[in-house]
């Protein structure tokens, strides 16, 4: 099936399209048959490992960080098993704790699951309802903990509310505690600028296909490498800490789309906002009690995550579907499950705000004609402008 | 740099090109935007969930597996790394012991070493000097480790020899005495036809790019995935035992690749086998000394190990790079490493026989026209024919 342009792809958040000046620079990589092991010792090879160097530092210039702190991996979820089985492998004798932002992706919660089972102390840091992270908890929680081997652990960007951390106050209070700080950058990077350097972070993980490049493909920053243990052993590959060859036509990607991106941060980020903004006060304006979850907070653009109480999301989500709208309830890994949204429950939300949300996150090229067709769907799905419940939102409900 | 259509890339065991038609599936996917989280609830998601999910029941389908066997990675240091992780967690408080195979890949040795420290107990089962398994030796080991949580390693092609191993019988030997058989199928699947469920192995593992599908996609079979501890924990995809995001694009790569190397083989494959003896004939008369490693084995066609004593074969590298064709010492992952080759110690050859050697290793379309181009190669780039060594040889010892 060929996706129709008039559709809208409001899904950036679960996966990014593949962007063409990715897909062409593949199609150019393997026309050309530019393709060998980067560790081997013949012309193509010693050539393609160039080209994953030379990515590899036009990745950390964007990010401002040494060339030798980033590590090519499968994508996020790697990334973070390897800073848990790191820190874990490297304190477990000395009574380590995790403390980790409430609503933190499910890949971490998991983690954190599966090292508690072994001894991991672990302790939830609240949010405010805005999707801040309640910082006085933090500093409550650091104290209690104090003199034992500490890990945060913050996403920079929340995946469902888009909400931005700050994340270089948090990395001073942390580091003023002795703590390490491992950030989620999954929905930051390529998403807004960051300052891996500045940021104070210890841990970084990122994934390819948020942000236009090929699936499979990301990378863990480390500030500091060494002694790092690698979570997949090979031949050697990345300095040791993380084996197998190269995925080179994924870092090529990588470093596509993200030089993409950098290029459009600015200007653009700042009309995509206002629209993000008209698209939720008019949404708001059209259904009664809804609610913009962290809608006060700093948010990167074109991520809403939106209740309507009342309303059967699953619905909606199928209206919109059948006019070539795509979006989901919350995170795309959680999309399937009947459940109360867990992000909307920590922030302190009533019950029946967390059965009913949407995640709407679109590109932000042509995002003001994008968000009038979403508007124009749901008006259509929920039968909408009327008062009160109309027979056709009522069935949805 | 674009590859010449007249250079011969002999390299083929250390990476393929991707092919032609993995790159047209992929460029029809990334033009018509099929691109979407396959766990989001949308129809996009749900269709993409769809073709992930119709590729894995092809590739079981060519491999005689079950579907829920196979779970789909980054490639095979990460299906080893489960392999090992689900072992030794499972069974460390039972003495678990390790045998395998001593001249496994790098990935796989590493893997023992790491788990050693931990205290799994490793013992190395010795090979005839054709490069087949000492079964003997095996089952000397197995008497040896009777009634403890056994797992066996023996790679079923092996990556510089291209010797097949009767892995069938390996594993009826390793069952009858209870224990588990790991084989690390990289060089095997999409090289010869294999049927994992007769082959009685427990575990095995496949990287993508070794037949032309992308770096950065394989997976790892499982006979039995109940029970199976995932390396990479999330948000629950592949039923739990490996998170991410699915590699969308590499998964149906590897259906493709795997789909067209399985039409192909037969005929083709026994023709291949005959050019490549005789071009091993021809180097055996070209060069005195020389030795084909495994050359009475079965392996697998148009892969040759050879040894050169007398001539530095890192000059012979670059000399046949020089004229377009390009081939490595052995291994890609140890072509850089100045050292002698482990698997031709391994097998009981002396020093200068490991201290020489060349892997050649080609695909099978046109392999005729490429073995005449080595040799060719081979010959300017020694100077032959010429008795004994030749100045130009000389100046290459």
């Amino acid at each position: 099936m060929d996706i129709a342009m008039d559709t809208v792809y409001a899904d950036v958040c679960g996966s990014a399209p593949v962007s063409a000046q990715v897909s062409d620079m593949l199609q150019a990589l393997f026309s050309a048959r530019q393709c060998a092991n980067p560790n081997a010792n013949h012309a193509l090879g010693v050539q393609l490992l160039e080209r994953v160097e030379c990515a590899r530092g036009s990745i950390a210039g964007l990010l401002n960080v040494d060339t030798d702190s980033l590590i090519f991996n499968s994508g996020s979820s790697e990334g973070c098993a390897q800073v848990f089985h790191d820190f874990f492998e490297r304190f477990k004798h000395e009574r380590p704790v995790v403390l980790y932002s409430a609503i933190e992706h499910a890949c971490t919660l998991q983690n954190i699951r599966r090292y508690s089972q072994d001894g991991l102390c672990a302790a939830a840091i609240e949010h405010h309802i805005n999707g801040l992270l309640d910082t006085t908890h933090l500093q409550q929680l650091l104290d209690a903990h104090a003199g034992r081997p500490t890990l945060v652990c913050v996403m920079a960007v929340h995946n469902e509310t888009g909400v931005i951390q700050p994340i270089q106050e948090i990395a001073r209070q942390v580091k003023a505690q002795g703590g390490l700080l491992f950030s989620d950058m999954t929905q930051a990077i390529g998403k807004i600028p960051v300052n891996l350097h500045e940021s104070g972070v210890d841990f970084a993980i990122a994934s390819g296909h948020k942000f236009g490049a090929l699936p499979g493909a990301g990378f863990l920053y480390a500030r500091n490498r060494y002694g790092l243990s690698p979570l997949i052993a090979g031949g050697g590959q990345e300095g040791g800490l993380r084996g197998g060859t190269q995925n080179y036509p994924g870092i090529l990607s990588i470093e596509t789309a993200l030089s993409e991106k950098h290029l459009k941060f600015g200007a653009a980020s700042a009309e995509a906002q206002q629209a993000r903004e008209a698209f939720e006060r008019e949404l708001q304006s059209m259904v009664g009690e809804s609610v913009v979850i962290g809608q006060q907070a700093s948010r990167v653009p074109c991520v809403s995550f939106i209740a309507l109480p009342g309303i059967n999301t699953r619905k909606l989500q199928w209206a919109l579907n059948a006019q070539g709208i795509y979006i989901t309830g919350g995170s795309a890994c959680s999309d399937k499950k009947l459940s109360l949204s867990g992000t909307v429950m920590r922030l302190g939300y009533p019950e029946r705000m967390a059965a009913s949300t949407v995640r709407i996150s679109i590109a932000e090229e042509h995002c003001r004609a994008a968000y009038a067709k979403i508007l124009q769907g749901i008006v259509r799905a929920l039968d909408l402008p009327a008062a009160g419940l109309s027979p056709r939102q009522a069935a949805l409900a």
